[in-house]
């Protein structure tokens, strides 16, 4: 099967443009060691722990590795998402003259980070920003999205419904589509952190040594596929991780089958994740010129990992935030991987911590909760409160 | 009536000296800064905020500050523990010698993070730490503790109780006692965070500007005094934050009345900050050349700030750490005094967060719990689980 190619567009020097454009307006955040972390994952797992999975009767792996934790949950608005939209903002500002933009303002559909992102982003610019919510979005959300001076269009969840009132807006306004991941400058702004990465560990390192991969979340693909365009070339290996949950390892199942899953289902507690891939980040993702591997993890491999980020790390994180740390830590395929590819070596890895917006009343919900209880109330796609949940189908 | 005076060996200059010793055994912790808090911080009280309160009708204050969080909760074992038992077991080396220190041992009575403190510092040096624990200490701290190869002697809950097994190990080992705080070995190791936090926020602030003032948590008393003497004639102003919960203000009451209170029962949720004042912390705190003023905040006003901290700034941090942030955000006398002293400035405040040494279940229980439930409990002196609670006095 050959590989499909990214467009010409897509290089490391341009993620390293995108990056000097949105440098003023994000934070530089910090690259994080812990000791507990990297021993753990230095740890054999015990045999029980692999029972009723598919490593049962395997010798646990043993690979050598130090993390590094990228923790994009102390960027503006506690997730990485404002990389993209002052990105996608500011080469519309370009193409189009910042009064234009200011007369038409920019609208996208998103209940979560994407949405306060581009809000934020607009309001920078004093550009006016329409966010289409389904109407059944938390409040918390909805007021996070105001607070930065947006304006809501509630919809209804499905993503014909959105789309109609995408579409109303822009005929109202002329307002431009700013996509929340499947688009060339949001990839780029994503992988921006990339950069950031490599310069950060390779300075925690003793000289000589450097950054061996890189492996972060996937649900639309934005940020995996910017972090595999900005190392392409580099020799830095780059993996991508996703929940196992109803499906959600949609990205893994598509590269396995050599087509891309258009529409996925789930109610895993990586909220962030639940959204197939796109268009251009499919491209990106399948090439494993780019994306070496991805590997999927269960609910309770992400409960456990986000429990060590926070009482022993002292990070507040979002599920989401943990798949790559939950990967490394409990993926059997990822560790026999290491413990092969790196032979005496020790892989520095980079784990991209990709955001931090949840709340405790959330958490005291996934700890409280068993996952079969999700599973029910998913047969007849129910959400957590009984309301009926959006299918996300890929934008 | 006249001050006490601390002892003369209690200077900036032996905090210094106390930080050159332990430097290469701590982690320089950062000194965060967060947009969100600092603007709440600027936003006047509603109204509303201060019914039922002792300000009820009062116009609600407007004082300019500008926060500067010293992270301890990254500190190791999770708390600024570690430099207090990390000075005091460097001290008894230098006076005894090691190989004598190595085979007498130390020995405290602990169920926090002292303990754990003493036990890796004692680790280190290849010392053995005997920890005294009352016999109905949480799991979690048997085992961490345990983690740093200490020798466990259960006690009963009384200060009696654990003081009779204490002695019991010196006559059986001849360790030597290192108290949780009340100590001038203790006091000067905790002090080092605020030589720390002077160069940090100067570092952080444009040229001409400097920290004005520190607020940190109050429990014994080690870290707050020991801070004191590192500020004490640098004109950086000291202040200390309490919970009032069930009297748990021992230490602002003791200084109204111009008598130390050795005896508190209270389980506020800070439960770092349950013991009263010792004799040596006592004679600082209590000295308003040292500490400027005590203040004291609500349940409430905890869980608040501690809401605060993990959502929007993404700090994982335990309720005894937040109540100096609660006592910015919420305390009306506080707030008052810095509107009034500081006039046209902006004060720039250093603020501890003293640790993080917290769980998941415990925040569920905390925000699950209204503190009537605890009040109720404390009348017949039982514990969460309905267990005898062991009374705090002072060492």
């Amino acid at each position: 099967m050959s590989s499909p190619a990214p467009p010409a567009s897509l290089t490391r020097a341009s993620v390293e443009a995108a990056h000097a454009l949105i440098k003023p307006h994000i934070h530089d955040t910090p690259v994080l060691t812990n000791t507990t972390l990297t021993n753990l994952a230095n740890t054999r797992q015990a045999p029980e722990a692999l029972q009723r999975t598919q490593w049962e009767g395997q010798e646990p792996a043993h690979p050598r590795v130090k993390l590094f934790f990228k923790c994009e949950n102390l960027q503006r608005i506690g997730a990485f998402k404002v990389r993209g939209a002052f990105h996608a903002v500011t080469r519309l500002i370009e193409k189009e003259g910042l009064e234009q933009v200011q007369r038409k303002g920019v609208v996208t559909h998103s209940s979560g980070n994407h949405a306060q992102a581009l809000a934020l982003a607009a309001k920078t610019f004093s550009i006016p920003a329409h966010i289409v919510m389904p109407s059944i979005s938390t409040p918390s959300k909805i007021a996070g999205t105001r607070a930065q001076n947006a304006n809501i269009h509630f919809s209804g969840s499905t993503s014909t419904e959105r789309e109609a009132v995408v579409a109303d807006v822009i005929k109202d306004t002329g307002a431009t589509l700013i996509p929340p991941y499947d688009h060339p400058h949001i990839i780029l702004g994503q992988g921006t952190m990339a950069l950031e990465i490599q310069d950060q560990v390779d300075e925690l390192l003793a000289s000589g040594e450097k950054l061996d991969a890189v492996i972060a979340p996937c649900g639309g693909g934005g940020m995996l596929s910017g972090i595999a365009v900005a190392l392409h070339g580099t020799g830095v290996r780059v993996f991508g991780a996703e929940p196992s949950f109803q499906g959600g390892d949609d990205a893994r199942r598509g590269v396995e089958a050599g087509e891309r899953v258009t529409s996925v289902k789930t109610l895993t507690i990586a909220d962030g994740l639940r959204t197939p891939l796109g268009h251009h980040t499919w491209n990106i993702i399948s090439n494993k010129d780019y994306v070496q591997a991805l590997y999927a993890v269960t609910e309770q491999n992400i409960k456990d990992a986000m429990k060590l980020v926070l009482e022993r790390m002292k990070c507040f994180v979002e599920p989401s935030a943990v798949v790559g740390l939950a990967t490394i830590l409990y993926n059997e395929d990822f560790r026999n991987m290491v413990q092969r590819e790196a032979g005496d070596k020790t892989w520095n890895i980079g784990v991209v911590f990709s955001g931090g917006n949840t709340t405790i009343e959330a958490i005291t919900k996934i700890f409280a909760e068993v996952p079969e209880d999700r599973a029910e109330r998913q047969e007849g796609v129910l959400g957590r409160d009984g309301r009926r949940v959006a299918e996300n189908v890929a934008g």
